[in-house]
């Protein structure tokens, strides 16, 4: 059973100030296709679908949303009774009732996660050769979701056994619990991954660029545009996915990962990598700390009621230098 | 119908002296997973299947066949008997025969290219993190086949139509005729293209860089080791794929494409993107002609019975600046 | 003797448009100083004074003069005093006839270039991190000026023991004739080239950049705004200097290096490296061919008077592969 | 007065095993041009002289001198008087004392640094081209002397004033009080910097590299190498120099700079730039912090007889995020 999900879609960020966010997200180089009173929607440069980011303008900066596509509408009945069968709320939306999507359905993974499935989405103009509107990071491409749940390894195994993801790499203690793992349905590294933290809650939406330079010049066009403590981590490697990475703050605390360097993981016999919870090299190749912040804070959820997610602590010990890449 | 092929997976080229093509290829960064006194395995850095170029000394260059990897066993069967119900030749080889690989299917398809499909191969230490071996273009892996054959078109239908394959870009005169279609099984540009022109032979095989500095590197590191005259075309742009290659010859002439920039193709409502045969950015972006060598030279193969596939001129009118990208 | 020539300082071009041009020049990522109806003026992003082009509309796309910044005004009547004796014409603007500029000494050298010394220029804002302006090849600062003369002999002497000027590299025959000399006063390879062929005439201003991925991503930006065919030859690496290069054509004809890759030549005891004129990695390190283009066409200078200035054929034969770099 | 120093030449580092140091500095790509039981002589891929680092074997990691190159042997003298005026012990060494230099006058500046000045020093093959070679970060060549000593502002004023050099860019406090000094000979940001804090030592020695993905590429190789922990701070962008930098200790603790990024500095009407010490875009551009023990940790010095040079504190207060870049 894999409902033929074919990849993370987008996301449904709720800003302050709808302004304020577009005027970083534009530093990034996200393009916007569609705007109205209430909400920006934006794509990166290689996108023919009409988003991977919507912005809605709210009180309160959370997550509604992280959205997957689905290669045919059939595929969304098949996850609406399978869902129903877990005993999860499903909430179906007409076409067109989220902005340029066909019909989506909406539900709650097994980590209490607010995620959506979706078969259509607009066609937009492809970018990708109009180098002259390139800025900053250049984005390309949404890549992937980062959960923090209170217990990866159901999620691991609602993802896989059920969903139909495979896992690239994971990282393990000594007693081979499961403290993160990396899980894709696109032949790259993940489309979503899950780390041991209080959640549910969405730790960073990751974009995906074309060369490392990328990430250079953007530090240096957000400093030059004042945007420096918007940098939160990096530029570094990670041992784990091999990513080279930016993790940066948006004016609402969402953390957009920028990240290139991964691999294909197409093959049938590609083995999962595991990485030892200890391992120096795991988190930061080059061995350099995470912040504090980027240990704790993650972005909260609306559920499928629009109520905000309550969170709980995790199943495993909180270690800062363990529990993450 | 569409067999579980997952992607291109080798080449096995024959060569006039092993250490001659050894010497040039290590230059480009390949990894040597074992040779004996025939043969020489290669692979990219982040391969972990035993090789994707497999060099066989030999007394004549020629392609000795281009492998796909497919999901499962069992997809060969089905293979051998689509194959054999389309009136082709096919062979089988056991397990190990070919070095490292399960049994493989070897047929041809319908524009007399020798094709061969496994589901195994060895694996292999992964070196992507092993940057203290990184050389010339630090290759990462294959990528695709590329292939002049007479009549494109058909081509492009049987490979569409009876084998799975999905088109990412495609080039057409006036009259809608295909001159040039890049075809995937995984969500690249392209798993193979076919371009129109005296066949069948092969006329590249390409190989995926993780940034274009490595293509910069790799020319600076070619000249220094007097490879100069290897560097056939490039660096540049091609409109189509929106790569960033460079082609080099091999010392027994067999081309080899360096190449990075494209983009995924993971959606079923990617729409392909049809290029006009005299659209001037469509061969190369920025612009610049390509040597005439490019166009007219290419490797020929050996048949499923080691004899030289004979070739024939292309339906379409050849024309330089227009058959190919 | 060498009346603290300091560096190439900034070239005087006569074109036909200069929206036209603007737009071309902006591509590459020059700022804006200042214009007026009839000139525009122009500068990288490292400078700090007021311009390094100065573009003149006119009807006849031709170079007004080459300009060499010393260090102190009183230099400037050293130098007057020199030309005279020489036999030269010389032409003084008062502080301010030249937009910015000090008072300004205008000659002729040895070899026909016409000349201008200044002191002085008004003060701007370094844009070096401005990062958000960066554009195109983000243009750092001017370089060099090369010039095509017909005895190349002839002028390398007067520069180096009259202008008190240093050899880098330089091209000779076998019969140590010189071809090409590269000259510095900054300890850079150049501030000035003299190459054998018809002339006087200015062959390329030269502009240095940060780093070689700026010229893939120029060539990018200039194919997206259809600028394809302004790009004449490159990108590649010269042996000669060892710089990283890009050839353009301004919409004018005038032809602009954009550049990166050179050493440091400060030192007194560092030996003029010498090339051998059929030395194949001379011209361009990876060996590609430069097109006719690039060795017969080149830009016109006014003289003193402001009359067409004009050209003679080389004293050394005329060879393509031969006689530039 | 200036006493045509040119350029930062060389350190001498004492090191506790010489093949420990090699490996770091192998990884890094420097040439070894030549050793013998107690030393290694290492130079950078573009230098043309015998060495920019030479390494003692020693029980204790000092570093012995940093060595200026001046333009000719007879300012030797003028430099022995001159120190002798200001009652500083001087001591020559004849040519080849020190290997592959001529003769040598070494002595201490104001602040107690151990410094020495050369004419002639051996010439050695430039490798810049020599491509294959290329390793690691591509060390290009030696590029400045960072130090920490107790009173900038006396530092400052001994090499404007007595020695020539040329300030570049500066920190200062609300009362003008300068904190730290980048000066130069050779017209880049500097060839020495000094910064407050207890001294004299030798913070680090800067190299220069010729693009930032080099330092990129460092961080991976000394990653892939188990050199993670030797990686103390960046990669990052400096606003004060605007350098793309890299900080390493090499195995002893000496601290080696990896550099990219400054300007041309050639312009006698080059203002220095002056850098509030409270800006937070001085130190590091991008908004990082650095280590405590980047501020805290140094080389000592020798003095010229031999004995360790003793330390004393800073002048001015000693605050983290202030007295350094």
């Amino acid at each position: 059973m894999n409902f033929d999900i074919i990849r993370a879609g987008r996301v449904k960020f709720h800003v302050e100030d709808l302004e304020r966010s577009k005027t970083f997200y534009d530093a990034l180089g996200f393009i916007e296709t569609e705007r109205d009173d209430c909400h920006i929607y934006l794509r990166g440069l290689e996108e023919h679908n009409h988003h991977s980011i919507c912005l809605k303008k709210s009180n309160e900066p959370v997550a509604e949303v992280i959205s997957y596509k689905v290669a045919d509408d059939r595929h969304l009945d098949e996850l609406a009774s399978f869902f129903e069968n877990k005993g999860q709320l499903i909430k179906w939306k007409e076409a067109g009732e989220e902005k340029a999507l066909g019909r989506t359905l909406r539900t709650t993974d097994n980590s209490g996660l607010t995620i959506e499935f979706y078969a259509e989405m607009e066609q937009a103009e492809i970018m990708l050769q109009r180098y002259d509107l390139y800025k900053g990071a250049n984005v390309q491409r949404i890549d992937h979701f980062n959960c923090m749940v209170p217990d990866v390894e159901s999620a691991y195994k609602f993802y896989i056994d059920e969903l139909g993801f495979r896992c690239s790499e994971y990282t393990a203690a000594a007693d081979e619990k499961i403290w993160a793992a990396w899980l894709h349905r696109k032949p790259s590294v993940h489309d979503v991954a899950f780390m041991n933290g209080i959640g549910p809650r969405l730790h960073h939406v990751g974009f995906w660029l074309s060369d490392p330079m990328s990430i250079i010049n953007c530090c240096d066009v957000l400093a030059a545009l004042n945007y420096g403590p918007n940098i939160e981590r990096g530029p570094g490697r990670h041992g784990l996915s091999n990513a080279f990475f930016l993790y940066l703050r948006d004016p609402d605390g969402h953390r957009i990962e920028l990240y290139n360097g991964d691999y294909l993981t197409s093959d049938p016999d590609f083995k999962p990598k595991r990485w030892d919870l200890d391992d120096p090299k795991r988190q930061t190749f080059w061995g350099h700390e995470a912040p504090d912040s980027w240990f704790e804070e993650a972005t909260q959820f609306l559920d499928v009621n629009g109520r905000k997610t309550e969170t709980s602590e995790p199943l495993l010990e909180k270690k800062k230098p363990t529990f993450v890449i």
